[in-house]
Order: structure tokens, then C-alpha cells, then sequence
């Protein structure tokens, strides 16, 4: 009798002929849905509607951040007719030139102002879906990925308690994957300007300072501090400042503030720096209250804070900070706007397609079988191919996936054929005598109807399981751990 | 007391910026999200392992078939360096240069290559992914469009019976979904190709009589028998037999064989001819055992016929038949080869954005509510908010859909926001008193634990159902008809 073990997940990785490109195979895909799937039902017990934008956004609505735009693909019709005055295409107007969204940030918010008429506000929405960045091939980066995202958007105002719920609500998603656990680090735009500001930086200097505190990981205190000194122009002391702001990090609300409080040496907090500080210990204090552990300040975090207005995340996963930030996001106080209404917003995103790759590709998954299928029906001669039938029309009927053996090979063929699949169960139609059903993992066999018979509720459907862990157990978390790097920057 | 009735789909439609890519409101998103759910069921019921493959193809994939190739969107990179020599984009190499996949045939061939060596055959899969067409755009197309398409491919050989399986799954999963019901029409390759062999038209004018019989609901019996003389080259008598082929219609295996018999008006029928029609009646007798009316025999299909090798496909909506055929597929000997090993496969495929958007813009539908949310948790006062979150956590973890009031307005207000997004009950948290929940449409209102209060079954979700129908009754069929078209071709 075969025995069948789960199959490592990793076993059935993608085989991409293109490189950044990723596809899966059947079990590395059932993984990716099982993720998706798990995401989507968080999101919608916490009231958030599903949405999808078009793949496609004007040039000109992509490239409003310069920053991005050397990363956008562009779309040219293969036989576009030059003379064509009504095309969208192959035009050098950016506003008639399409190219394909590299996240689902700058398509949401002009979703938003589209159908500011006939949305609900405040508007919570998630959105998974690909997009697509024009990397250099060599880099070996992704060009094709999903994103998860949940933002929240209001007219005009929005609550700050939803600068809370957002990443706890991600935080509970992810916790429902079978992955190491993750924590979300925050920290906030007015806290970093106005800390800097209360130590006499200049607001022109803001920009410099984060992108400089930003390589505290690759070059170090010393570098950083040689670095504030000679290319921003701070003061020793303002750099020391600086410094000693990246190293607080905590979970209680009063003690992140009062050690902020203490690393101004003794100037003065400006007013933006209390507001700030108010934001960021309330949003620990509701945190610890509601889901203690999932959230920690981390104010070393630098990329994100000259895009957002006020709380910033980013997210790491135990034993793979390597990878940095897993999931990232912000507040926004103008998401969007179209003239007269402002839409400020708060969200966060998974970067998906990454975060399974890492997982898959270090053995962290299991999955009990590849296909859907639960029961193999045999067929004993092609005469008889209609009762095997109705034997699977019967099971599917009560929701167990059922496939029917392609020929009347040998029964042994039969049973090999469901073996290599890993499907757990042959069904055998009886003819006159009653019909039977066998787990070919335990060779067990016994007569069944198909209008009762129920599989192990174990092997109702495909699981996803952390490797190595008997069914049931919650995920562990990976035993190595290394020096948390420089995040990867805002969504 | 707001009253709420069910909410049209329509109301709610999409509302585009950018002609040809079709974007849903958050109703019309919940009602494809259905559609892609309940296909996704039907074919994991089946044991069909879901893919998906990457939107990009080397243009020398997508243009093996010339016939498409003015419909493909090219990629490049936005600053791609023209230097860069190994960049896969902005070079006149057809193998290098990317495109989007203008179907989801294309790249499951390209698939079962790559993958060949670690698929298990016959490999059945479903994949249902967005599609893009260069259309001009004042044709009014769609651009970017949702397939879901099933296929079954074979290592070497198939089995015939899965050229009835195809059909009636696919069936299955369109009589799932609550629209008109779709018939499929089935038609052969070898029995149109034997037929005109047999009546003496010669093999190289085949493509040009299917070219011809296809323009029969557009120009008449007349107009195809002048051109088939006139064009084709065929005696006035061989016209008369091909339109009297193409008037040949049926579910019953035997009268279709005896009526296409007794077209050839005396000829002896060609070998292939025979193997046709026993293709054909066993097709039809198996499917009239196991779902009777899903499928009819239709020898007036000619588009797809020059590239399906076998059995060929094409659906009608009741009602609907304007539209073309809704879902498309057929035998393909050859669907895949690597020069080594060739793959015959069969399989069908529905423009799922194309039927969604007639059953929408056609008022058939009806959704219960636009969001998922089933309650609303009213907030007595911003300190007492952590109460109204913990009641809303209690309703998640039983799995019932849960928002809390964004600010802690007036009740009638909170009430309000409730009834805007037609969230059937509102909760109101008890402090003191035990909490209570009112169904805002009846207005009654009850104590309740958040620990054990159930939402009536029909509240649970969102449902989507047939417009004007009561909940739980099936499916109704449109009244009018109109004459069945030419159909929309092959996939």
C-alpha cells in the first residue's frame, strides 16, 4: 500500500521561464489561495468591502510621485495605428499613455475620487491584486506580485482610532496564516519632525536626516553620526540626539514617551512633538489593551515618515527580519483630493507574493495533498464508467470533491494514479455487491454508501500546514534570528 | 425606521474612467466575487487544481496564431536603459519582447511545457485571471476582462468521456450561478469536415465554406448558398447540403446521426464522417443520461472548427442569445507539444466580465447589501469605544461580520450610518443594562449576548439573487428571445 507522507510544499515551487516572474505550481498556488482566502475573511469579519481596480493607470496619475516612474511598464498596442487620434496608447501625453499599476495605493485613490458621489465615508476597503514593477532583470526582484491592502478613507476627517485598528486588524490576518509571527513596529511623522525640530534641525533638513537614519543598519551609530554631521550639518549633540530617538523602541505607552522626552537632553518638545507623542502613546495604550504584543514602537523606522503625515508601519517576521518589512503603511491626511474634497486615509499592505516565496522556499509549509481532489472513484470497465459517476455526482452533491479514474486500468493503476496525487481515498463502485471505500495511506477498506459516507474531517479539503507540526498546532516561529535591516521602504 | 429594500446591482455599477476596463462598485465587485466563488466550488467539487499564470507571454507565444496578434498589448520599460542587453522588453526580438496574455489558452500551453516534468497527467486544472485585448477603443470592447476557464490535458492521449465531462461541469457551475439558463451547443470538426468531404467539397475549401456558414444568422440561407456558389466555388446542390447540415439541431444522439445521414442526399459518407458522428451520438447520449437539456447537438457552429481538431463548443444564455456565446472551448489534439511529447486537451472557458456585465446592466440581479457587515456596534461615548470594539471581536470570532461606529454621534445618527450601507442590525451595548440589538428594517429590538446571538441565516452574508425573486428561488429565465447570432468565435 503507498504511504504518503505531506508533501513539503516547497517541492512543487514555481518553474518561471521568465525571470520575476513567479508562477506556481498546483500546490504552491493552493498555498498562495489558502493565504488569500484566509486574508480576504479577516478583512470582511471586520466590515471592509472587497474592491478591484483596472491593471491600468494614465502615466500621468503614476508618475505623480517621481520617485516611482522608472519603474512602470508601459503599454503600446502591437499594431496601434499611428494615425489613430483616439488612442490611448502610443501617445507621448502622460495623460493618455497607460502603463500598468505598480501598487494598489495610487489606483485606490483615484478610485476613490471617481466615485466620491456614490461611496459611503467613512470607506473601508481591501484589495488583492497584482501589479507590476518594471525592475532590472538582474536585480531579482519580483516584477509580478500580489498585494494585500486595507486602508480606511474619510471625507474630509477620519477618526485617529483607526490608526489602531488597521494594523491590529492585520495583525489578527496574519495571525490566522501558518507563518512565524509577526509584530508591527510604528512610529509617527510628527513625532521624528517634531523631535527634530525641538533639537533646532531645520525643516529643510528633515529629509536628509531620515534618509540618513534610514542606513543605521548598514553603516552604524558611527556612520550615521559622521554622516548627520558632514552631508546634513548637524551639531555632534544634535546627531547624539538623533541617535539616541532611533534607539527607543517599547510597548508601554508611558515609558516610549518619557524616554523621547529624555533624549531632547533637556530642549524644550515643540508643539508638534507632544502632538506626535499624544498620537503614538494612545495608539500604544489602545493596542496593548486590545491585542498586547502585536504592536511596538520603533522610532529608528525613517522610510515611510517623508510620505506620511502621521503614524507609520512596518512589520517583521520572527526569524526573518532579513527579509524586512513584510507588511508596511501610514496615515495619509490627503490620500486623495479632486479640488474641493480632501480624503484623508490610513492602510497598511502585505507585500504577498514575497512573503510566501520566503516561507515556501525555506520549508516553513506542508500541504496534505495538491489537488482538491478527496476521493478517486474507480471505474471497473468502461461499460460501467456511469456508475462510477454517479457515485462522484453523488459525494460532490454533499460538498466532497471527487474525480473518476481516467480508464478502467487495473485496480492497482487505479490506486497508483490517486497515490501520486495524494488523494487519501478509492472509491470502489460494488456492482451488486454493496460499494467500498478504501484510505490507501492505512489500506483500510470499508463498505460505504456515497449518499452517507463522510471522509476524516482532516481530509475534507487540502490543508496548509507549518512543516513538521502536527495538524492543529499553531505556527511556530523559526529558531534563527538576525540583525533586523533597513525596512523596504513605503508601499 | 429606515426601510430597506433589496438594493438593484445595477444601482451600483461601475463607474470607469478610462473606456474599455470595466471597474465594479463595492455591489458589483460582491456579486463577480460570488461568481468567481461559485465557479471556483463547482470545479474544486470536480477535483480541477486551480493555476495562475503570469500576465506576460514572449510576444513569440502570443503571435504562434497570426490571426490574434493585432489585439496584443506590448510592455516596456518606462527608462529602460537602451543599452541594457539582457532587458526582456524594448528589443525587436519576438522571443524577448513581452506582452499581456490576451487569453488563458496561450499560457496553459506554454504551462504544461515548462511543467511537464512534474505535473501528474491527465492534469485537470481551472484558472480564472484577468485577460487583456489591445481593442481600438472605439469599438466599445472590453480591454481587460475576467476568464475562468477549465481544461483537461493529456500526456500523449485523452480519453474521450472528458469531452462530455468539460461541457457538463461547466454546465454545473453556470446553473450555480443565479442568471437565465445557458445552454451548451456542441458541434465536431470531423462530422462538418467529413460532411463536405463526403459531399465532394475539397479539403482547401473547408476554411472557406466554415467562413461562409458562419455569416448565416447575418446574411440568410440565401445569402450563404449565392456565396458558397459564388465565393467558394460550390454547386448549387453542395450549397444545398451544407445549409442543410448547418439546419441541423437536437439532443437525441440517433435523430441527429439519421438527419445528417440523410443530408448527404445520397453520398456515402466519408470514414471521418463516421467517426464524427460516433463522437457526436456518444457526446449526446451520455449527456442526456447524466444531465438532461444541458447540451444539444448544433451543426450550424462553424467559427472555431478550423482550430478544434474534435468536439467544439459554444453557449447560449436564455433570453440572452444577442450576446453570442457566453462560454466557448472544444478538443484541441495538439494543445501543447515539446517536440517529444505531444498534449491533447479539451476544455471551455466563460468571459465571466462580459456575462456579469449583461446580467448586471440587464437589472437581473439583486444584492442584500453592499458591504459584508451584518452588524453595526453603536458607540455609547469615545471612552466606552473599547467596549463596542470587544463586542464587535466577540462577533468575529463566531464568524458574524462586524464594524464599529466611526464616531460616537447621536444613536439615530449611528443608526443611520447603518442604514446607508443596508447593515440589517445595529448593537447597542448595554453597559449597566444588558446590550440589545435592533434590526433597523423591522425596528425590533432585543437583548443579546455577543457571546451567543445569531443573525438570521439570511443575514449572515451578502446575498446576490435573481432581481424580483424571493430568496431561495432558483434562477428564472428572461422572457424575450431573440434569434441566436453569430457566435462570438473561439476562445
Amino acid at each position: 500500500m503507498p504511504s504518503m507522507a505531506q508533501e513539503p510544499a516547497q517541492a512543487r515551487l514555481a518553474q518561471s521561464s521568465l525571470s520575476g516572474f513567479p508562477e506556481w505550481l498546483p500546490a504552491g498556488r493552493l498555498v498562495e489561495q489558502s493565504f488569500v482566502d484566509a486574508l480576504r475573511r479577516t478583512f470582511e469579519l471586520h466590515g471592509f468591502s472587497g474592491i478591484e481596480t483596472r491593471a491600468v493607470e494614465p502615466l500621468s496619475e503614476l508618475t505623480r510621485k517621481g520617485e516611482t516612474s522608472k519603474e512602470v511598464y508601459l503599454l503600446t498596442r502591437l499594431q496601434a495605428d499611428p494615425a489613430e487620434q483616439d488612442g490611448q496608447e502610443g501617445t507621448a501625453d502622460p495623460a493618455k499613455q497607460l502603463g500598468l499599476h505598480f501598487d494598489l495605493t495610487v489606483p485606490f485613490a483615484r478610485y476613490v475620487v471617481d466615485n466620491a458621489g456614490t461611496l459611503t465615508f467613512p470607506f473601508k476597503r481591501y484589495q488583492i491584486q497584482k501589479v507590476w514593477r518594471g525592475e532590472r532583470p538582474q536585480e531579482g526582484r519580483f516584477r509580478e506580485f500580489i498585494q494585500a491592502d486595507i486602508d480606511i478613507v474619510g471625507d474630509g476627517a477620519l477618526p485617529l482610532h483607526y490608526d489602531v485598528e488597521i494594523p491590529l486588524i492585520m495583525h489578527e490576518a496574519l495571525t490566522a496564516l501558518p507563518i512565524p509571527e509577526v509584530t508591527i513596529h510604528v512610529s509617527n511623522r510628527k513625532v521624528a519632525q517634531g523631535f527634530y525640530q525641538s533639537i533646532g534641525l531645520g525643516r529643510d533638513q528633515l529629509i536628509e536626516v531620515l534618509r540618513v537614519v534610514d542606513k543605521l543598519d548598514r553603516i552604524g551609530a558611527e556612520g550615521v553620526r559622521r554622516e548627520l554631521v558632514s552631508s546634513v550639518g548637524a551639531t555632534p549633540e544634535q546627531a547624539e540626539r538623533a541617535l539616541d530617538l532611533a534607539g527607543i523602541s517599547g510597548t508601554d505607552a508611558r515609558e516610549v514617551a518619557r524616554a523621547v522626552r529624555s533624549a531632547l537632553g533637556g530642549a524644550e518638545p515643540s508643539a508638534l512633538l507632544a502632538e506626535g507623542l499624544e498620537e503614538l502613546s494612545d495608539l500604544l495604550a489602545a493596542a496593548a489593551a486590545r491585542r498586547p504584543g502585536a504592536l511596538v514602537a520603533d522610532l529608528r523606522i525613517a522610510r515611510g515618515l517623508d510620505y506620511y503625515t502621521g503614524t507609520v508601519y512596518e512589520s517583521f517576521m520572527a526569524g526573518h527580519e532579513d527579509l524586512g518589512s513584510v507588511c508596511s503603511g501610514g496615515r495619509y491626511d490627503s490620500l486623495a483630493t479632486n479640488g474641493k474634497r480632501t480624503f484623508p486615509g490610513v492602510g497598511i499592505s502585505i507585500g504577498l507574493s514575497r512573503l510566501l516565496s520566503r516561507v515556501i522556499s525555506a520549508g516553513l509549509l506542508e500541504v496534505s495533498r495538491p489537488v482538491p481532489t478527496c476521493v478517486l472513484v474507480a471505474v471497473a470497465d468502461e461499460e460501467h464508467r456511469g456508475a462510477s459517476d454517479a457515485v462522484a455526482d453523488a459525494l460532490r452533491s454533499r460538498g466532497i470533491s471527487a474525480d473518476v479514474a481516467p480508464t478502467a486500468a487495473k485496480y492497482g493503476k487505479q490506486i497508483r494514479f490517486a497515490a501520486k496525487r495524494s488523494i487519501p481515498y478509492v472509491w470502489f463502485p460494488g456492482q451488486e455487491d454493496p460499494d467500498s471505500v478504501k484510505d490507501i495511506r492505512s489500506g483500510e477498506q470499508v463498505e460505504a454508501s456515497a449518499s452517507t459516507w463522510q471522509p476524516s474531517q482532516h481530509d475534507a479539503a487540502p490543508r496548509v500546514l507549518p512543516a513538521g507540526v502536527p495538524a492543529g498546532t499553531p505556527a511556530g516561529t523559526a529558531p534563527t534570528a538576525e540583525p533586523a535591516p533597513a525596512a523596504d521602504g513605503p508601499r
